[in-house]
């Protein structure tokens, strides 16, 4: 597990003057990416302030030796995966030796300044090839939430408190920030309506998650003990899960959403690590009295003692209206990340426990997470209640869906006494017409 | 789509003997894969009686040209990916040239008699790295025989005859046949438990599906028409949707099927193109008075006259007693591929009809091919009505669901009159005993 180390030092400042202030990126982050500028191939790189640095430059540039230049070799190229293959060890030796090159009065400034590019001229990219995406069901207020609008009186199912309920997502349809989001055509059902139809649908809605991005994986058949979980987790990422709640009514039974969520799913492009996230671990919450204890499978002490987050998640909406009118965007939900009922040592050791082989570059999404009350919800769905209630933003427009021309956006803030905040950066998209098709 | 031509001639026979007897792969099959040979790379076949015909070394054999010289450079890495990004042209280019290449009093035998590698000697591999893996459900007898257990009264969900029901599977435990069916750990809930155990799980079957193998894709946002859908067809393979009843049963509400599922699914390694295939194509049978015609996208007169296969397939069990005693394999049952609710076309046409990005090596399942009567259901589940009925086998042993040991074999030939019968090679797999975990 990442331990607390010099890296985290509040008192840290880098030469890189815009990584001193209060954005997501200081010099305690140290997030993993790939960029690319016009003309030139991408390429693994780490986000310092309002800079790029170039990891395949600095790679070639003998400031690196041992694991630190092989982590730096292995996010050379176009994908992370290979850095993420290496595991813990390679990617935290680059992290002390970046932490120590950015570091206000570095002597290697003069070699290190040189591979910084400024973010505006990047281009970002998924930071790895997903191999298989994921996606829970962990946080139990939308869980709630949601089984609430269909059986008052008993939302959660009965496998909800003893299993980490998952299911598989589409890898190929994952987009960095940014990438536009193509209102989808589907099939769906009014319930009056005597039969479906196809078109445009009508409700699109957003989901606040965590992505997780896997490290190293295991082989074919064996498990992953908890106790080793977090050891093949690289780190993690806002992801908004673009759901068609229409759609999902008509198609969802008896396997599942399908049509209704793999049309885009968005990803916050940089990869916060577990070493830089290690100072806002705490605690998970006690289960509530009753609630049963999990099976020892998925039982640590110690991750219990760490497991949850200190990250503080924010949603925004801006219509095309009030971009027009200079209005700043409006606050959606804003809640703790720590109401997941499962940890993300649980998710994954659960997820391995009958012998799937996960992989460098999988995606797990967490489920959205929502608080209970007002204002801390992650969908639109949940704040609504499915339609029947609207927002009202400041130009006098409503929502209970998603619009055309909508921009929403993500984003998550790590907090805790002592430590310098840290972010993700942007998740964002904005809602365009959809493709015309029968 | 394919036409019938002189590929597909009756009369046409091969200089390599062994492939005019009724194996599965005569001159008029062709199928590709992916192989190796013990210290040597992985690259592309084609299988031809019991040879494969090694397609790296027949492109740089001078005997290809233009677009069959493409396809077979495409195929001369470790995986098809690549060849099937180019789409049907030269793929169909390369058949033709095959099919002279191979036919009895080809004046090129002499080169090419020593790019033929005996199939015993080849390790078979996955024929593409598989970019999304998604199950269907388009078996309408497995569909009504399991609601059946669940709701007697109305077995299929209201959705079923208009929406080709998926949902996505685990790319990443896909095997070729003969990789080992390691018996999954699992979380599973007896109906009069208390609560859940953890162990391995006990009613392990089989699902009996085709798998079609995608060639190239859509960009993401884009429609597939139903009327292009098979253009983006590579070709077919068999498909075991190993299953564990017990987990599936406690996990699956509300998101489906997860890892009661995606512990392994086994194909067999020869893509049989759409090319092969195209003698065996059958009119869709029509649907049941009553039932509602589908949506307009779903709906192309073209694909009803040729969605269907004339296929046989057969389940084989043998028990390990049953070996040492030198039993046959014991047949589970037997029955048509023809009992689709739904056409290739239209589960193509479906998925990416939200704009979904289809990738080349993406791999659909049809979902279990099952009859109505006993004796052509495609799982033990229906087959033993849910564990209520025994299966007795030759050696007096019965069975309900697979136990360690168990071989299991699906195999399918394409018949048609007048055409030379082709088949797919093995899908099969032995059950192991589970990996000891908490």
């Amino acid at each position: 597990m990442a331990a607390i180390d010099e890296t985290h030092d509040g008192a840290l400042r880098s030469w890189v003057e815009s990584a001193n202030g209060h954005g997501d990126f200081p010099i305690q982050n140290l997030p993993l990416g790939v960029f690319s500028r016009p003309g030139e191939a991408a390429r693994g790189g780490v986000a310092i302030g309002d800079s790029v640095l170039d990891l395949a430059a600095l790679a070639g540039s003998g400031l690196l030796e041992r694991e630190a230049l092989e982590a730096a070799g292995a996010a050379s190229g176009d994908t992370l995966n290979p850095l993420l293959a290496l595991g813990a060890g390679p990617r935290r030796a680059l992290r002390r030796r970046l932490s120590a090159l950015l570091a206000k009065g570095a002597a290697e400034r003069p070699q290190v300044e040189p591979l910084l590019v400024p973010m505006a001229e990047a281009t970002l990219h998924l930071p790895a090839r997903i191999a298989d995406y994921t996606d829970f069901y962990v946080g139990i207020h939308h869980a709630t939430n949601i089984g609430k609008l269909f059986r008052p009186d008993n939302p959660l199912l009965p496998n909800y408190k003893h299993v980490p309920i998952g299911y598989h997502g589409r890898a190929s349809t994952v987009r960095p920030s940014g990438a536009p989001v193509i209102r989808p055509n589907g099939q769906t059902k009014a319930p009056d309506a005597e039969g479906p139809s196809f078109g445009p649908i009508a409700r699109l809605d957003y989901e606040l998650e965590l992505g997780v991005w896997m490290a190293q994986g295991n082989e074919l058949g064996q498990p992953i003990p908890i106790e080793a979980a977090l050891d093949h987790v690289a780190g993690l990422t806002l992801l908004n899960d673009w759901s068609a709640r229409d759609l999902q009514a008509w198609e969802y039974q008896p396997l599942g959403p399908f049509l209704a969520k793999n049309f885009l799913t968005t990803v916050s492009p940089w990869l916060v690590t577990m070493e830089a996230l290690a100072p806002f671990r705490i605690a998970q919450p006690p289960r509530p009295e009753g609630d049963p204890r999990p099976l020892p499978y998925l039982w640590d002490e110690a991750d219990q003692r760490g497991g949850a987050l200190s990250l503080d998640l924010e949603v925004r909406l801006s219509t095309e209206k009030m971009r027009e009118q200079g209005l700043p965007a409006e606050r959606l939900s804003r809640g703790p990340a720590s109401n997941m009922y499962w940890t993300i040592a649980q998710m994954v050791t659960h997820h391995a426990s009958n012998g799937c082989e996960m992989n460098p570059g999988d995606l797990l999404g967490t489920g959205t997470i929502s608080g209970p009350e007002h204002g801390t919800q992650g969908s639109l769905m949940e704040i609504t209640r499915s339609g029947r209630e609207k927002v009202t933003l400041p130009t006098g427009e409503t929502r209970t869906f998603l619009e055309d021309g909508d921009e929403l956006m993500l984003s998550g803030r790590f907090v805790a006494e002592g430590a310098v905040s840290i972010g993700f950066g942007p998740c964002t998209g904005v809602v365009q017409a959809a493709v015309p098709f029968k």
